[in-house]
């Protein structure tokens, strides 16, 4: 498909300048730079032109230019991505299209039921648009204060409360998208129930902008609970997990909103390299559970002592501490949420983002550590992530000692192993960051044939030239 | 699209029949009746065959053959649907695909989390099976001693727990589909989370069998609430039910499940003609609600009666009944879901399955009846349905004296009129029953041409030779 892409030719580039005013053209290399590189440092992308509309409109123009011109347009919102699917190929003939200024919030329901917004505001400025309204957006994550709504709408974001709420897709009532040839499909609704043809709005949802462009969306609101309750948790053993899970979802029901988890080596780490942190228990144990109750006043704290005596006296629970106050339950957060960011003082890491039915996810931990040990001996895994959604962060760090380029050179053997662990277990090897570049090839290896060319239909019915995103998701 | 769909000759006829077996290939006029006319008696259709594969290698075998041939193939499950998708056209050339010999529950996962079921089993027998595993598959309509988990997945059937479960699509990990050409796709996982690429799963629910036949799914299981409250409440006026619906779910959260509505009218139709069923309030009030909480032992009696005290005193309710055991709370029950059958008692009536955004329910209700009176003075609404989706069945029983057919002649008016205020207000002309061929015309009405046109191009690309359920959905 991509193979009809082309160079911009600098008429094309003028045109486009044109649309969007040169203010919001950047041509110039080093104002370029923090839009062509993203945080992991695996890919430097090229551009001729880095083009950032303030509308709807302005987006269909550029698209519509692009696609008869048959040039290669990257999608891009907070560049937070973690797969590399909003950088452009370092063929340097793609153009960036920027959606940060568009920033408006369109309307707000005045039942509260919902909102309207652009693709540009950050998660942060939604969350914080919600919460003046009196209501709850809960979609969460570390990167909320740079990441685009539109980037979570295109990546189908996930986070630390999907386990109540869903991934982004189930946040969200309609969206707009501007399609390869300029035209622009008005999606946005706020119905609860719409029957009335295919789910295009879930085809755009996740698609990582290689259908179409998301410009707007209409957002599901919540109303905010009266409380919350946090416990840190430990665990004696691998096999307590599951049942502490279940045990926590019969008692708590729609009032457990996380159940993350962690092996000790990550809070180690965390520990170690993030400052203002410590251990919550006094005691080391092989797993500990970040674990929430969020309901009616009154409701939680008295829930969560007796889910935990309960456990305890099943001997699925070995300690706990239960946040008194909102400050020590975001210090019990803090120290998952820092889990990633912890792992760089401890060298090279190799990532997996991977998800399997929930009751295997026991068994992916041992046998995923089985297969890290064949690739490298002596490399550390660290696994931690949202139980409750069957989604680990199978995240590796480097033998001690081990050069940091050495280990490195290991990613494609490594990710080969920890893959086919999951695949072998019926899950995904992407849970909730997406394809982009980074798992181009991988998807082609583990997807049937029959998959593959569904999407490639797909594809081509709504972008018969290639123009959107070429090189993400879907291999050439 | 479907012009190249031709008639099926006679050895196209026994090849088919040769695939699924002598016994399982109905030609006799007599015994395809109860395959051929739905119950509200509004379609009546022809075919020279009706199949009924007992595996999908065999369902592969009947659409490669159909597909090669250009015969178009109408899906069927317990052909309970209410737009007449399940139903071939009267030219007779289309044959039907019966999924109804396709019966087997492939898998219950372990812990609990899941279940693999074939399209034919009835929705009753999905969820008497996960009862026996101890879970709930909440899932739950009035003809789901009938309807087939594979006809609930192509129309994603709502019903009344879609408030605390959402509607099919959102009890749903994967499914098995099998396309025009004949191909399987295994999309069978049992993942909360999986973004590796487009979301095909949900472009195959509630497309009507139109891009392909959905032939197994494994379905989401969820913890059987220890105990539901069950109350049936009168309100002052119109305007209470939207702040009395706020307070629930503001008071009652993730346990709130179900907030269904009826005007009195409706009630006074079931307590005439529906045998066993009587008023649950002595006196008359403009509106009723049926409201149920879900939820741990011992938690949903007294916050029933704690919100039913407050709404009571801000003058959202005057009077209510608390179901005090499983038969009084089925008899309540009862009353909301005889609604539609208490109609036939009162003549010819003319329904619309309309949503709005929640907030817009009252003006709907208001505005619509307004409408009503324009097309047929004295036509008597009754609407009633599912008020925390949103989601009015708009129900017009005919004047009394007026001819039953000179009534059902104003149908396409009425409706006209009726979807006419509904879009005014940013709704939907199907929020659970799809459109079949009922709504062909008006789906054709209402949406842009740039959503019409993107629908088509998806179905292009999904079933070239427009074979699957031709005629229905999209206009050829």
């Amino acid at each position: 498909m991509s193979s009809s892409v082309r160079p911009a030719s600098s008429e094309f580039l003028s045109r486009l300048t044109a649309i969007v005013g040169a203010d919001n053209a950047i041509a110039d290399p080093a104002e370029q730079a923090p839009y062509l590189s993203e945080w992991r440092d695996l890919y430097m992308g090229r551009t001729p032109l880095i083009v950032k509309p303030a509308s709807t409109e302005e987006v269909s123009q550029v698209l519509a230019l692009a696609n008869a011109e048959g040039v290669g347009v990257v999608p891009q919102g907070g560049n937070t991505g973690l797969v590399g699917g909003q950088i452009p190929r370092e063929t340097g003939n793609d153009i960036v299209l920027s959606l940060k200024r568009m920033r408006r919030i369109r309307d707000i329901d005045p039942a509260g039921t919902s909102m309207t917004v652009e693709a540009g505001l950050t998660l942060g400025e939604v969350q914080e648009a919600a919460r003046k309204a009196g209501r709850l957006f809960p979609l969460g994550l570390a990167s909320e204060g740079s990441a685009t709504i539109g980037g979570n709408l295109a990546t189908n974001a996930g986070g630390h409360q999907v386990l109540a709420y869903g991934a982004t897709r189930s946040l969200v009532y309609g969206i707009e998208a501007v399609l390869a040839d300029g035209s622009v499909w008005d999606g946005l609704r706020a119905l609860k129930k719409d029957n009335t043809g295919y789910d295009l709005r879930d085809l755009f949802i996740g698609s990582e902008g290689t259908l179409g462009v998301i410009t707007a969306a209409t957002l599901k609101l919540f109303p905010e609970p009266d409380e919350r309750t946090t416990a840190f948790v430990a665990l004696p053993s691998v096999d307590a997990l599951l049942p502490f899970f279940q045990l926590a979802e019969r008692r708590a029901g729609a009032t457990l909103t996380a159940f993350e988890f962690m092996c000790d080596l990550i809070v180690s780490f965390v520990v170690r390299h993030i400052p203002g942190t410590r251990r919550p228990l006094a005691d080391d144990a092989p797993w500990f559970v970040l674990i929430e109750l969020s309901g009616a006043e009154g409701s939680t704290s008295a829930l969560m002592e007796r889910l935990l005596g309960e456990a305890s006296q099943a001997g699925l629970v070995t300690d706990a501490v239960v946040a008194q106050s909102l400050t020590q339950a975001e210090a019990l957060w803090k120290i998952r949420e820092a889990a990633s960011e912890a792992q760089k003082g401890e060298g090279g890491s190799i990532k997996h983002d991977i998800s399997v039915p929930i009751a295997r996810v026991p068994e992916l931990l041992v046998k995923g550590g089985e297969a890290v040990q064949r690739v490298c001996p002596g490399a550390r895994s660290v696994p931690f992530g949202h139980f409750g959604d069957g989604n680990v962060h199978y995240n590796i760090s480097q033998p001690p000692g081990m050069a940091r380029a050495d280990y490195l050179a290991l990613w494609d053997a490594m990710a080969h192993a920890v893959h086919d662990v999951t695949v072998s277990l019926g899950g995904s090897i992407s849970a909730e960051h997406g394809i982009g570049r980074l798992k181009v090839a991988e998807l082609a290896r583990v997807k049937s044939p029959v998959e593959i060319e569904l999407m490639r239909r797909v594809k081509t019915a709504l972008d018969p030239k290639g123009i959107l995103n070429p090189g993400k998701l879907l291999a050439p």
